[in-house]
């Protein structure tokens, strides 16, 4: 069956008013703030209101490692909610808004693909409702305030080699990666080293996307640690009264977006923090608001199960007492594949044997993620060129596991296609058959922390890291910061930290080279190997190409 | 009469949903894209339908040099729309919108004043409907663009010693006014000088606000000179690409915002320009379309009548083929006062002298702004503190002048308290007695251009520069930017270049210290004294004090 590209589809979708799609969940039209007529925030008084409503079930989608070959999460989120509306569920879907800045650069995705697409397309590939724009904003105000304090007499003795703090644009610009600023002499302040992050990477992204309320919001960007003094001590945002004007500019970005599927399935798309340096979900204010309003919510996480999944049940689930019901975890044949050893341009013939060579990493995901006792199912992300004998396969293989494998073809039919799918989730969301526990308990040491995520869901042989990684744990777990769980930076496309190495590796070595404390964000980075805040444009960037058509459409975004 | 604080009335306000503002001007519900209930954007499609009609008649407010004492110019171009509507007549207004950064520094401005006020006013300090924010990302992507050119080979031969195109942030921000970029080796460029300027001084902010449609914007923004080779011509913004993906960024930005009064009159609340290195005015898109629904516009430009108007006049006037019908020229007792030479501390007691010797000032402007060839009104801005005999020597005067002055109590009492003005604006526009003619020709050579307006407006008895600044001037004619009026940059307080000159000084001498070629805005920049194109924060920025409160409103910022 031939299937338009994703942006055809998604110009000739049907929208239904904002309000329509705000009905199906209860939410009263005067307490939806509309963004044009297919865009809305809900109330912070509206939510304020929900505050004691029963929970609907709580739905992760996440993948096996991937691979250049698509593995479809984002498109599977999409059609299992448009699934469970089409079986008669009250379904909400939630996932990540995306960064401005890198569309420019490579061409920009699309919310889901083929039929199982989130609309309107081109806002939520631009500006949408300005939530990443407050969050640059309020970066920099804090920034702005911070090196204003030096200059006005640096009160709190901040020793300028030592400022954390760096500045964002949701922009690619190598050329602001590292910087000198306040040249220029007297009149601009101290020079120092510095430099610009994408705003994706901003610890306020991750603390608008883990807080409950205004309230929790404040408090948490009162706890970011910007410098530190002379002597060492860290100053924070809140010593130098940056905290109460940075909530003002964030207070409409806190109401979670409200769009719809092609199939006017409710979707709520709210904050994107990197799934590196942060923990890569949508917001918790986005997740409990549908949780609230729809008996089944359908969420995702960033990257492959090993990273993603495990992000979101220690960090988001852990933080904002959430109880998964159901992971579907994401797979296609030809990812698989690839996983067994073909390259991409051997992925045209079939050949069950690199599949089932493949499954050692489904696999291992399957059994990890029923490690944080969650019901997994397998959902096989139908490919037209897949083979029966292909799916026969990975369904064996997946049974031999202790679970099992659903073919879906929400990507060519939509909804209908991943009915099946759809149906058994929620049977098993409501047999209650959860019982979810996070890896590692609070109170556990911070190294050892690494080490369990390490060992439990990388199958590492061993961690490494420097003396002085440790000594600086052990100086925030003195400093009262070793409650927090950690958050792993390193490749999405293996279980180790070399990228080529598909499949199920075993033994391999973790370095942690470098650890960052994100004290308002609540957690302790752990970076093992190399990660980059700040993207460049490539040699002919998207950007060349994009432009509005005579109809007024955006051509080369997509 | 006791008057609340501003924010206080604003917050008080019983605003009607803005689809019923728009039907004031039989603008469509489906036409107006919402942004909140109180706020919406006149979509393209409705304004490209309005060409060919006819044009109502266009009002200027403008006023006397500006002095502590404040002048109330844009309270009265509220008030004025508010009396226009009060006496039956169908009016809109059009104002700028109001910087982000600047708010965190010094406390942000209202729209207005007293009960006379443009409303939401904390969502028109803040983010509004993201236009700023959409500049910054269209200015910013240029950047990018540049520096990623010249890392991938640099096929223009850029000098990096000549990139003129900074980047730009809304915040203020003195840190970044001079920095040095892309260091770090190889991965990230080749080190540079450069910085940052806030976003209203970046050209994209008046290339918006002068362009009539989206293929215009596109054709300016192509026409931005970024760089020069090392052969010294010129690298456009066209040369690297960008113009299509920056017209993208704004497309939504191009359409005007619709918001409301106190007393429910239409308000277009866009663009804003900076008024010293670009022409200070709201959009041309917005003021066109206003004359298109209403028969009555009132609209204002930056600092007083020797800087806006006459770029107003010489600049936007111009250059979209407006014709204003009357010139409201604003005037307090108590500015007059200081221009008749008392401090600030010595206006509380009546001074009828000091007020004589201060209207100097306003004579001047009067008998400007008779020299576009436009009916001029004063209007006498009510302060409580006035009395009798000060307000009939306004009058005295200003009939002595050949014009006539009406008391308006507008900031008391809204719209009834400014009827008589409008009473006579209206008749004086509908009796169609303006023969509006710019300053200068076009043709007229660039440096005539500023002698043209430093002699006839500012009363200079001399215009000085440096001989390389006569060779700019003329390389730009040979390149075919003669055509292009000027934009002069000087001091707001003073007709001369010495802000501490007030009243009507003769025989002082002007120096253009530099010059500038806004090539995509269409104008060349003279600078007349020092400017600021990245403020700082004081010593203690507003922003310490501003917070939300328990009742979820901003406090501190007004």
């Amino acid at each position: 069956m031939a299937v338009k590209p994703d942006i055809e589809i998604a110009r000739e979708a049907q929208k239904r008013p904002i309000t329509e799609i705000g009905a199906k969940l209860g939410i009263p039209a005067e307490q939806l703030l509309p963004y044009g007529h297919d865009k809305a925030k809900v109330s912070q008084a509206f939510i304020a209101g929900l505050e004691g409503r029963k929970s609907g079930r709580l739905i992760l989608v996440t993948a096996i490692n991937p691979t250049p070959a698509g593995e479809g999460k984002t498109t599977t989120t999409v059609g299992l909610g448009d699934g469970l509306q089409r079986i008669g569920r009250k379904a909400a879907i939630c996932i990540r808004e995306a960064s401005l800045g890198p569309n420019f650069g490579m061409k920009g995705g699309a919310a889901g693909g083929g039929y199982a697409q989130i609309v309107p397309m081109e806002e939520m590939n631009l500006h949408f409702t300005g939530d990443f724009h407050a969050i640059t904003s309020a970066h920099n105000l804090l920034a702005a305030m911070l090196d204003n304090h030096i200059y006005w007499g640096n009160e709190h003795q901040i020793d300028v080699r030592r400022v954390v703090w760096r500045r964002v644009v949701d922009m690619n610009d190598r050329a602001l990666r590292q910087v000198v600023t306040s040249l220029g002499g007297v009149a601009n302040g101290f020079p120092r080293e510095s430099g610009f992050d994408i705003t994706v990477a901003s610890e306020v992204m991750a603390i608008l996307c883990l807080a409950e309320d205004l309230q929790d919001l404040q408090r948490r960007l009162g706890d970011m640690i910007v410098a530190y003094r002379h002597d060492r001590t860290p100053v924070f945002a809140r010593d130098i009264d940056a905290d109460g004007a940075m909530t003002v500019l964030l207070r409409d970005a806190m109401q979670p977006n409200l769009v719809q599927t092609l199939e006017h399935t409710p979707a709520f798309v709210h904050g994107g923090p990197f799934a590196n340096i942060a923990h890569g979900c949508n917001s918790v204010i986005a997740t409990k608001t549908a949780l609230r309003l729809a008996d089944y919510v359908v969420t995702e996480a960033g990257f492959g199960a090993d990273l993603g999944a495990e992000k979101f049940f220690d960090i988001k689930c852990r933080k904002a007492g959430l109880h998964p019901d159901c992971v579907v975890l994401v797979a296609t044949v030809r990812a698989l594949k690839m996983n067994g050893g073909l390259e991409r341009d051997e992925l045209g013939d079939e050949n069950v044997s690199a599949v089932r060579e493949g499954c050692s990493n489904l696999g291992r995901h399957i059994q990890n993620l029923k490690s944080f006792g969650v019901p997994v199912v397998v959902a096989i992300n139908h490919f037209t060129g897949d083979t029966e004998a292909e799916i026969d396969a990975v369904r064996a293989y997946v049974a031999g596991q202790g679970a099992e494998a659903h073919l879906c073809k929400h990507w060519a039919e939509g909804g209908a296609g991943i009915e099946g799918l759809a149906t058994r989730v929620a049977e098993i969301a409501d047999a209650d058959r959860a019982q979810f526990a996070p890896l590692y308990p609070d109170q556990m040491p911070l190294w050892q922390k690494i080490e369990c995520v390490a060992e439990r869901i990388y199958h590492a042989h061993e961690v490494t890291a420097d003396q002085r990684i440790h000594e600086q744990l052990a100086q925030w777990e003195a400093q009262g910061y070793g409650h927090l769980p950690v958050c792993m930076a390193k490749t999405q496309y293996s279980f180790s930290t070399d990228p080529g190495l598909r499949g199920a590796p075993e033994g391999h070595v973790v370095p942690v080279r470098e650890v960052r404390l994100s004290a308002g964000a609540g957690f302790v980075v752990a970076i093992c190997g190399e990660i980059m805040t700040m993207p460049g444009l490539p040699r002919r960037p998207a950007a060349e190409k994009i432009r509005l058509n005579d109809a007024g459409e955006v051509e080369g975004l997509f």
